[in-house]
């Protein structure tokens, strides 16, 4: 059955696999009067693309070719589809894994589920990271739309293997993250965690980590009781990325070992604006929008490509095997999943906006698009345009 | 825009609020030829019970009345649906809330949303706890068709407030909690839970917890990548659940801080089926069922409704003021939590496996009933039915 | 597979059988701050009321009861259930049928889908004219919240057998069937009808009929291309109408013997608004709204359930065999059907109004809910409000 | 919102405008393990091709480009996309039409919804009938599909402008009317139509037309009440064909004016199969197939795009303006809509199949993708594959 679409009215579907002909994204639901452009889309997917420094060397262009919905640089209210070309294909890196499914990989529920014969096994086909692509570049547009409620999303490295910072971030060193090659929200971490890549790419092992992020002036009132909570689509959105293991928002886990008094979040009035003081719940209550900053984080575990003899099952022999991956390996793929991970939150807060009626589903107006394109320049300013353009 | 439906095939819809008439849901799609009568969901119902033993003291009678869908103590293939009387209520109880919002809670985010003048303040409204009584009606129902496929579920309260358990706990164990009227899986847990909840009867205060589910026995390949992935919807259904905060499965968070050599997990045949050794993953891999035991884990923060002063607004004089709230009070909301974990999962289970085609979406045939029929009767046993049941 | 739901943002979902403990509805979508009461509800449900006059003489008292989403008189924006309990009910009418499958009813379909042991047989279960009152009961409310873009529908009777009407029918003359006991639209086609009728309940046989609906002063731009279509929304909403055979908009089929120059239809500018001079395609051009009046028709067969000898099999025996259907008979079903297919106009148009961002989909201002209250008020008194409510 | 998006199970999204860079479809839910080829397609796409002989000159070559979903030749259970490229577009035959909306087609209401600036004014864009290529594309992959359960589906048109056969026709006529070049049942009738379209021809005119398709050996018990019946879903499918103006199956309209005597349609039992003496009612009771042929008319409209003069509103003046259509016209549109009215039937059909169990959603066995390789294979043969694949 199927299970490629995502979103109620900002409502994306996917295609494509890591070594097909291509990889895309039709997005049907976009209010008309957007301008959208190939160079929007490639700033954001710059920050996915493997290979900027430490991460999986196969070099993917990435070169977003938009075919439909878009009219002399707007958005018509057409289904908007991007494509990008997979070129740099080394499909023979995969011949082994044909018959030795990876372990911890999903190679075998792929082969048990749709049949050994009809198994893609190139590059992991439909499982691949690849497919990620699809999601960024959603992203990318409904971070832009969001721009309109003056909505922005940062994410950062908060922890990488046994590396991490355990302080509260700001959104703004948060999105300095952008400018950092590994994701860390300081030089000191930067550091650490090149380190540990150099490491982990000598020994052929791999790091999880944890992805935090920061929703800087959300809408209010975005979540629709009581299965579409934002914090339930949120957790949807984010657990559908390949190698997330756990969600949590606000405090998280951490509340689970706390009492009701330690966590009474005081409401007050500033500006004639409801207010929390702590927002221990990291901007969502009721499974609603408060209007204060929404703070997620999502685990991910270390790739199951390494290097390291891994053991499992020759699927030809029915016998025990030892299974050497060559080829490119991605010691910390959580490096790459913040582009991800903010890409759901994006796509997640602009459906919900949408669904509540704080953006007109129809179309725009001129001055609210020439709003979103001036706070959008603003925007890739602060990232870094320049440096990540090139 | 409506959030009240959740599921494709085995698809659910909730209506009701706290003070309301009553409490119901309807559940479309389930195969006609299941037998179902009031005493099946009504046994399921006892486990979420308040006033149980430690927990709020409301006493709801919870009569389930199936008004649709099911004749002759079969199911039709039309539309189930179930609903419960709301008695014993005492809305004066809520008076002063309709003023002063409680921090932490939904009662601002619901007045911001849906208008001041709109909102149900009575007890919550939609937002109470109470409405998860639907939940653990469709649970009740996806429980027991799930026994075709002769997949079980069992929670139990892996922690409350700094009290809890690090091992294992086997599906056996966590069954075994279902006699347990704090859902501890063992003896010395409860004691400590019960110590805990004294203390904070005493107190007036609350305590947050952690959930563990095992699924035992799930039908493998269930999962459609790349959105509806099984730990996706997993992730949504749960985190849609009143004072969700965190949600994982297998190793969950702690995969963040591991290398990919720990977490190799060997792939192995045993008679004639796919194992793996360490099940790491907890019975998930690409986002589809291994057919391993599928573990998940779900943080609760504490109740925000306690009866130590918190700090609030006025809304009438919008200056700051002091809430007590006087009445019910849950001193540990994950106990009860277990129920309507379990109940999500097995409605996530349902949905995937009729998804998946493990079971005819239309009908069953009338020896697959009697075998469902068998298998629920002996469950009901091992969750000791005679005591629960009473 | 579910199949009981209907709409995307005023979304329905029906439930109960024809002879089970009620009939009900629950519609999740409506903004919060409109008034809604009982009496609302029942004045509709009178021009579906079966033993009104000439209609199956079955006395359905057809009380609505509110039990979910409205507090004190408005809708809070959570779920609204209405249901109305089933009373005089016959049920020993229908044993006969049990064995012996109406032809030209869903009988055995249903037996052959969802099994004969799981089959509702009494009064048709599920596929029973009552579920209609689902329809009837959601559209009351649709039509409410229409008022705020000052849309009104109304329906007739355009042909009951081989009388009918040829000539284009105004609004007010449509709206004024609703005096009408057989819902005709002038006083010469109401005696045709009743001769008709008369003449039926003699010879125990039915008769077929045509509903046309007029929908004034429809908003501007509703439809989504390419499959949500405003037609097509139209089309499988009358056409999941029990008994409808037939869906036209416009000139509809007329049209499939016509020449494009017949049917230019130019545009021209009134009052800064476009117009369309002919209207030849019922107010939808593109699959989208024009502001034009829409127009559509819908064929309804003559009841199966006669009370002539008909042959059938006899399930037990699998002989040929006559089947004589006792009990009550409707003659003319579509007279009925008119409120049954205003009310599936009134669903669509309320969900695509809400697609399109021309209702808030989250709640109504005050001033709006009071501007829907006087309109409503006005539409109940020129449908006869005080004639119909007695 | 969106509404590019068609089927639950077989679900289909189409994008791309008639003047851009592509056209394109993504099916999502079709089984693993089916075989598919571009040559599959493009057979299905010459029936809908204009230029192939008295239709619209336009020359497309509709190369179809599977881009992702088969692998080695079958399917894999990834969403399936195909695009084709747009070529031989003359983009400024539309530069009149930008300010001179074309009355009685989508212009006026795509510019009153979207926007004037947004609007793709270019061949209609996504409102041209070059979108039906996505369309007939899906129902290519459909109608293979459907050979697993060995079901046919063939279309002719039944009239044509005054022109017609009002005889029934059988589904060995429907499908020989491949062989003819103006999709007419017989040659008697191929001439009748063409000398008509001759005429057409020269005066610049245009004509309508109505579509039939039988169904030959539909699955039994297709159709979930209440909403999604058989019926509905049809109705819809085929209502969202640019230019449909009305839908009705078995003997449609004309049951409005007849008895139910007149309609008893006896049930009797053929070879342990239950059998419907007349099938007046196409196949279809309850919403719910009955084994028999399904039998559905469609009406279409002449086309708007005629070269005769035309009233329009020039939008820059805001006066009265003569619309003269340059370039190519289709003097009978609802020759090529056969081809795309099939195409949504076998949609429909797919979808429900998959939704009632008929066809396992996840993967075809492998004697069960060879059944549809050689059904498929005659079946092209018998539509005369050598002269359309020329």
């Amino acid at each position: 059955m199927p299970g490629n679409s995502f979103g109620r009215v900002f409502k994306i579907t996917t295609f494509g696999e890591s070594h097909g002909k291509l990889i895309g994204v039709t997005i049907d639901g976009i209010p008309a009067g957007l301008f959208i452009n190939e160079a929007d889309i490639e700033f954001e997917l710059a920050f996915r693309r493997p290979g900027r420094l430490y991460v999986s060397p196969r070099r993917e262009e990435d070169k977003a070719e938009i075919v439909s919905g878009v009219f002399e640089g707007k958005t018509t209210g057409a289904p908007l589809t991007v494509i990008v070309r997979n070129v740099d294909i080394i499909s023979q890196d995969y011949a082994e894994i044909h018959n030795k499914p990876r372990p911890g990989h999903a190679d075998l529920p792929y082969i048990m589920k749709y049949g050994y014969e009809n198994w893609d096994y190139r590059g992991g086909g439909r499982a691949s990271a690849r497919e990620t692509l699809s999601r960024v570049i959603a992203g990318a547009i409904a971070k832009k739309l969001l721009m309109l409620t003056n909505t922005m999303i940062a994410g950062h490295l908060k922890s990488l293997g046994d590396k991490g910072i355990d302080k509260v971030v700001s959104f703004e060193e948060a999105l300095s993250s952008k400018l950092s090659p590994v994701r860390a929200s300081s030089k000191e971490l930067e550091k650490e965690y090149e380190d540990l890549i150099m490491k982990a790419m000598k020994t052929g092992d791999s790091y999880g980590g944890i992805v935090e992020i920061i929703i800087k002036n959300p809408p209010p009132h975005l979540g629709e009781p009581v299965f579409d909570k934002l914090k339930a689509d949120l957790a949807k959105a984010i657990m559908s990325i390949p190698a997330a293991v756990g969600f949590e928002y606000g405090i998280g886990f951490k509340a689970a070992s706390m009492k009701g008094s330690e966590l009474a979040d005081e409401i007050y009035l500033e500006e004639n604006k409801f207010r929390w003081r702590h927002n221990f719940f990291g901007g969502i209550l009721g499974g609603i929008s408060t209007g204060e900053d929404i703070i997620i984080r999502c685990a991910f575990r270390p790739a199951s490509s390494i290097r390291i003899p891994q053991k499992t099952l020759d699927l030809r022999t029915k016998e025990e095997s030892t299974l050497i991956i060559k080829g490119r390996h991605d010691p910390a793929i959580a490096i790459r999943a913040v582009a991800v991970v903010e890409a759901m939150c994006a796509i997640v807060l602009a459906d919900h906006a949408l669904r509540a009626g704080k953006i007109n589903p129809v179309r725009l107006e001129k001055d609210e698009a020439h709003v979103i394109e001036e706070r959008w320049k603003e925007y890739m300013e602060k990232c870094g345009h320049t440096q990540a353009s090139q």
